[in-house]
Formats: C-alpha cells, sequence, structure tokens
C-alpha cells in the first residue's frame, strides 16, 4: 500500500499550478446547450483527454450524435486492485443574463469574497469542471508521488449533462463493457455546509403519469346541465384528494410494497444535523411539513415516497368568468420511490385507483412519463464507511450520510446499464451560485477535495 | 270583457299580412354587437316605434350609450286594468359563417323544411323578432277588432341583448317608475316540445367565486421538496373534493338554508314529460346523473342547487412533464341557487369552508363573480294557472309547468330593480338553430303564438 502522507503533501505543493491548470479549462467556452459552441465542447474535451494522456491515461475523445465523450483508462497497482469508475461533466450552463456578472464569467481568477474567503470564480468553477478536476488532480499526485494509481481507473467525461444527457444512454450501451467498474465515484454534489463533507447514499426514484378524464362529448353550460352532468374536474378533484389520507400517507393499495423503515440510528445521525421544519422550508416560505405525520422533512424528502400533483387543467382558467363544465381535465401527477418500490407496480396501482373511481359514463387515459427506481445504498456497505472515514480525516468533522429526494439519472443508469452503484461525494457549497451569474467554487473545496479523494482513492484501495 | 274569438278570427285572417310585417323587421340587419351595423339597430329601432305608433301606442326610441330602447305604451280599458310590461328584443346575432346558409339571412320567406313543415326562415326570425312580434299582433287583433286592449301594456325592446345588455340595468333604473308594471311577459324561451306550450315558473340564481391558493413562495422542485412542502394542488383538490359527498349532496354548511322540497304534484307532472335520465343526458354522451342520488334529471336542473367547478388550473400544464410543485393553484368555482337562498350567504359559507382547510402556512384568495338568488314564481300564483289554462285551450295540450337550470338576467333585474315578477313563455323550437345559420321559426310558432298571447292577454285581464 503507497503512502499517503506524501501524495497529501504533493497535493498541496502543486495547489497553484493545479489552479492554473483549472483555469486552463474553466476558458474553454463550452456550453452545450447552445450550437454554436459544438466546438468549445470538443476542446475542453481533447484538453481534457490531452491532460490525462500527460499523466499515463490511455484517454479518447469518443464522438457521439452530440458532444464527445472523454474516457480514459488508467491500470492499478495489481491486476485484482478494484476497478472505479470516474464521472465528470465539462460541459457548462449558458452565462445569460451576462450584464449580471461581476467579472467574465470566461476569465477565471483566485479573488476574495465579501467574507474574505478565497473562491474561484468563473461559469463552470463549481458545476463542474472545479470538482472534475478534483479526481484528476488527484491521480496526478499518486503518480507524481508513486509511480502509480492506488486502484484500476476508468474516467468518464460526458460533455451534454447541462443539456439532458441524450447521448449518454447509448454511449453506456454500447460500451459496457468497456465502462462496467466495481463502483462508481460521481463527483457533481454540495457538503452538507462549509465544515461537513457528506456521502449521498440514497436517491429517490421517480414515476410520472398523465392522467386525462374526459366526460360529456362537449363543454355544456352548467346552468343547462349542472348537477345532473358529471363535471371532470369534480371527478379529478376528487381522485387526487383521496391519494393521501389526513395523516399525508399514501393510500393507493399496495404503494409502500417494498419501503423499509429507516434504520434508527440514521435518523438519530439525520437528527443531529439539526435540519427543522422551519429552517427546511423557512427559506421557501413555508413552516408545515405536509408529508406523513410523525417523521420529520429530512426524512420525508430522503427516504419516505411520495405523490405528487405537478400540474391540473381543466374547463375555463383565462380571466373573468364562465359557467361553463369542461369536457375533459387533466392532471400530472408524479410519485418520488424510495427502497425496494417497483416503478411498474405503483404505475399500475396508481392507474386502477383511478379507474375504479371514474363514473361509468365517463372514460381516463393515461400518458406515463419516466419511470426508474430509487437508488439506495447499503447503509453498512464497508466502501460507504472508508469513504466516510477518509472524508472525516480531512475535514476534522464526521462525514454526515445523506439521501437526496431527487434522482440524478447518471446514477440510475449506472445501476440499470452497468449493474455498479455509486458513491456521491462532492465539495459545491449551497452558495456556489451554479447555473447562475457569478459561479464561483471556494479554493478550500478544491484544495481539501483533491485531498479528499486522495484519502478516499487510497482508503478504497485498501479493501481490495 | 271584450269577447276573444273575434281577435283569435282576426289573428287567422291576417296571418299573411303579419308575417309580412315579420318580413320588413328580419329584413334589418341589426347585429348589434357589431359596430357597422349600429345604422340598422336604430333602423330597428324606429321601425318598431313606427308600427306600435299605428296602433295607438305612444311609442318612442330612446337613446341610450348604445343601441336604443323602444318604450311604447297603451292605456287599458280602464284606470283598473292590469299593466303588464312585455319584454323582447330587436338585435340579432352575427350571421358568421354565412357560407353555411342556405338562404340570404336577411332575406327573409316563407318556405317548407324536409318534414314539409312551413319555416318562416333568417337571422331573427325565432330569436326574436319573431317572437316580440307576437305581442304587437296580438295587440294589433284587439286593437282592429274592440278597438282597445284588454290590458294596460308598456313595450320594451332592448337592441343589446345579444351583447350582453350594456344599457339595460342603467336604463331600467334611470326609468323604473315609467316601467314598472303589475307582471312582465318575456317571450325569449322555447316550447316543451313541438305540441306542448310550457311556462317557465323558476331560474336558478348565480353565485361565482375564484379561489387562488398560494403555498411556498417560489415554484419548487418536487425532488427537492416533494412530501415535506404543502402542495397547493393538492390543498384545493382537497377542498373541491370535501365539497360535495359521495351522494352527490353539497356539504358547505348552511348551503341548503332556504331551499324548498318541490311539491309532489310539481315533482309529478315532470314525472309525466318523460325526460329520462338517458334522454337528458344521452345526447351530451353521458348516461349517469351526478347529482343528488334520489332526485331526477329535472329535479336536479331546474329545482336543486348545485356547486360547480368551471376551471381549474395549477403547476405545469404543457406538453410532457415538469416535476414541480406549483407556488398556487387556482378554481372557478360557481353555485347555482332555488328558491330563497342567499347569495351573500353561500358566498361566506363557501369562503369559510375553504378557509378552514388552508394549512396554516398557505394563503388564500377569493375573487368574486357575480351574484344572484334563483327566481322562483309561486307554482299556485293565479296568473300562472290563467296563462297555463289559456295556453292549454290554444294548443290542445296541457301546458307544463317547467323550470330552468340557468339564469336569464332580464328577469332577476326586473325583480331587483322593478319589483315585479316575470312570466315566461316562448314558441320557439328547440331546432329554431338560434345563434346559428339557417335559423328559422315555424309558421306554426308564429300563428299559435299570436293566438297564445291574445289568450293570455285575455285571461289576465279578466283577473283584474
Amino acid at each position: 500500500m503507497p503512502a499517503l502522507s506524501p501524495v497529501l503533501a504533493h497535493i498541496d505543493a502543486q495547489l497553484d499550478t493545479s489552479l492554473q491548470r483549472l483555469f486552463e479549462l474553466l476558458r474553454i467556452r463550452s456550453i452545450s446547450t447552445d450550437p454554436a459552441y459544438a466546438g468549445d465542447c470538443r476542446k475542453a474535451a481533447e484538453w481534457l483527454a490531452a491532460d490525462l494522456g500527460s499523466i499515463g491515461f490511455d484517454a479518447t475523445v469518443r464522438a457521439t450524435p452530440g458532444h464527445p465523450m472523454v474516457v480514459a483508462h488508467h491500470a492499478g497497482p495489481a491486476a485484482d486492485a478494484p476497478h472505479v469508475l470516474i464521472y465528470g461533466h465539462y460541459d457548462v450552463q449558458p452565462v445569460d443574463p451576462i450584464e449580471l456578472w461581476t467579472n467574465d464569467p470566461f476569465d477565471p481568477a483566485l479573488r476574495e469574497d465579501r467574507e474574505g474567503r478565497k473562491v474561484i470564480t468563473g461559469r463552470g468553477s463549481s458545476d463542474d469542471k472545479g470538482q472534475l478536476m478534483l479526481f484528476v488532480e488527484a491521480c496526478r499526485a499518486f503518480k507524481a508521488v508513486h509511480g502509480a494509481l492506488p486502484c484500476r481507473i476508468t474516467m468518464l467525461f460526458e460533455g451534454e449533462e447541462e443539456s439532458g444527457s441524450p447521448s449518454l444512454k447509448p454511449f453506456l450501451d454500447a460500451n459496457a463493457a468497456e465502462l462496467r467498474a466495481d463502483f462508481a465515484l460521481v463527483c457533481d454534489s454540495d457538503m452538507w455546509d462549509r465544515e461537513t463533507p457528506s456521502i449521498c447514499t440514497s436517491l429517490r426514484g421517480l414515476v410520472g403519469e398523465e392522467v386525462r378524464i374526459r366526460a360529456a362529448d362537449r363543454d355544456l353550460h352548467s346552468g343547462m346541465y349542472g348537477s345532473a352532468a358529471a363535471n371532470p374536474v369534480r371527478i379529478l378533484a376528487r381522485i387526487l384528494a383521496a391519494v393521501h389520507d389526513d395523516s399525508g400517507r399514501v393510500t393507493i393499495p399496495g404503494f409502500y410494497d417494498g419501503v423499509e423503515e429507516t434504520p434508527s440510528q440514521v435518523l438519530q445521525a439525520w437528527q443531529t444535523l439539526g435540519q427543522t421544519a422551519e429552517s427546511f422550508l423557512g427559506p421557501i416560505g413555508l413552516s408545515v411539513p405536509a408529508g406523513e405525520a410523525g417523521r420529520s422533512v429530512l426524512e420525508m424528502v430522503w427516504a419516505r415516497p411520495t405523490a405528487e400533483f405537478n400540474g391540473i387543467i381543466g374547463g375555463y382558467t383565462g380571466a373573468g368568468f364562465k359557467t361553463v363544465i369542461a369536457s375533459e381535465a387533466s392532471a400530472k401527477v408524479s410519485f418520488r420511490l424510495v427502497h425496494q418500490q417497483d416503478p411498474a407496480a405503483i404505475r399500475e396501482a396508481f392507474r386502477a385507483f383511478v379507474r375504479e373511481r371514474i363514473p361509468a359514463d365517463c372514460s381516463v387515459e393515461f400518458h406515463p412519463h419516466g419511470g426508474s427506481p430509487a437508488i439506495q445504498l447499503s447503509y453498512d456497505s464497508p466502501f460507504i464507511s472508508q469513504a466516510q472515514d477518509a472524508l472525516s480525516e480531512e475535514w476534522g468533522k464526521r462525514a454526515v450520510l445523506v439521501g437526496s429526494g431527487g434522482s440524478i439519472p447518471i446514477v440510475g443508469d449506472f445501476q440499470k446499464l452497468l449493474g455498479m452503484e455509486s458513491l456521491l461525494v462532492g465539495f459545491a457549497l449551497s452558495d456556489d451560485r451554479i447555473h447562475s451569474p457569478n459561479e464561483k467554487y471556494d479554493l478550500n473545496s478544491f484544495h481539501k477535495g483533491q485531498r479528499s479523494w486522495a484519502r478516499i482513492l487510497h482508503a478504497l484501495a485498501g479493501r481490495a
């Protein structure tokens, strides 16, 4: 096992030159959503491939129907060393409205923020060029000090993350054998707070359904027909209202199949994070948790499934009033799933729930939108506890295991297409203004982030 | 009491000349909604005033901010004769799409329909020039035969009925003393069927409310906040769903205050009309009555109040899917009222019902739209039974007392502004295609309609 401390010392000593490399990458205007910048996207991919090549990776720029992928392989210290896939993206968001930027978004620099902290400014500094370079720099330090990496490493950097990743799934499918590793490291997320590193151990799945209810064969005058004719808005409202009981629990039969109770020690750990209904909901102008009674807001969004109504429309919705009974009404409904909930079963259970509430003279139509299961890493997985220890040593504060209420498609794709779990660790901060003007990345994140990944790679290697 | 039969004989003998007079009026393009026809509207008003003047009415064309009113007075046979206000409108709907007319809409003629029935074709033949001329011709016949009218009569013909009657209320207000009569006769409605005359004895009132629920101070990502944050679409759906119980009854406290049970003989009479759920709902593609269980469809729409949801909107309603939790959702809700239900009390009861279902961290806003009480003539009013007898004699079939699920604003205005009840009798048929191309009025309606009003005026005079 190669020693870690000289690697960390090398990172410290080379911080300035690593910063210069990041600046080079940040200067490339790799805005993926705007075709005018296709050349810049290719340039960023080529820059990365060249840089990885300089560390000894077998790095290639791979064409896709959209922007290219960068794929780079490096052997481990031994044939049986663990194999890690590292994922990041080199494309960035557009910079509009440009007039709100204090500095040129593509002229990165180290500046001081109002609190006197050193920050790297520029588009992509946090999302995701700054974060992906942490891996590259950690590998560079290992190579410089030991001439080898602690694990076998494959890097996959895409250039379409900010524009829906249209080429990613086909690429994973076509190159599954080449990309499959023991697990993936994904660095596109936040720290819990400025002092506390975090590991995301769960992501909720998602099932979307559009429901369209049809009643009369035309819009009706509510005076002539009101009370005698079926009103699809009323039918829809009654169905949606029946989805939750008074305690906030979803009533659809079988909905909770596969949902596990979160271990009490995990709940206790979440408790210590100090997130309250007030602190969670206050910033958005709310105060009363709307989920299942008796559970904390963190448990609600990280570990409990939900049914949400994302849109509803029916009848006259313009200015003023029209005494009409609509012929149809529709709603977009989504379910966030946890643990072992089966997206297909949830979809069918919901459809059955709706169908049995449709009057005999009305009809219903469903349009599916997406369906992905939840991701749940095992709380007692050794590689989580190793990463947790490594992070805790670096930051001097115990790394927390958090969940995410949302879905990160790449994690689901890695699981589904490559049969691979992902460890999500990131050093972005909630004030990094990603996707907004004046994006920044703390120098502290950039520095300790490199050291964190060096520690994690070192720890994971010891696991083999 | 002047004899009726020579009056009826005179009507029969003069049918052709009365038809020519109607044709003259029908040729005037009095489309009120299109300013290009303002001169035609005035011409129609002047034509009517001149014709009424020729029968001995004191007839004037009265300016309004819009199209003029025609007001005409004729004394009764004695100072204590009943005073009747007769209402109609001389304006007509536009004729688009003109290419769907078989004949020129403003070149009226007597034609045969496919079943061999004689019909008067042209815009306004049924709505409402044909119907208002019935009164004029009935009066003309009385004058020709007896030199006098059986009652004191005031005629009020407006020219803005098809464009929202903006000048009517101010005109009634400003001329209340002149226009107030013992009751009004309104001829702008249908027969029950081709053989059966009807009298409308009730109109439902209307209360409209727009409800807007606000939750978070911005739209939220349903992954990050779903289940913890209040969802206004869910809150709104639960409120609307609570408005009706499973039997279709409205649950708002106090909602049924002032609602009376319909007398069993009236329900029995309605039963004999042969209107079933199937015959009422079938033509609009429905079959299951949605109102209070155990009541007929006619009772539902004529004699029971209802809560209807006329529109709902919230969240993402475009194509595809967006996993958003909206910051607000809104619905347009209307109540049709019967009997003594108080619009203001209903509005307040609904608002209270909504408010107590709004979570502590959300807010609600209401926007009122209209509010008018129901109109309910007394089933044992002598003037109804006199009109019913008169109609039954003319048509050889018992005239039926019907209700209307909708509201006819003029009737509410007469009640509110002039303290006057209205008798609604009309001879239009459901196949008259009013507001559509190829509008027609059956010659039978035009002929027996004149005779019917002569009979009714005669019967009402006998009541004094």
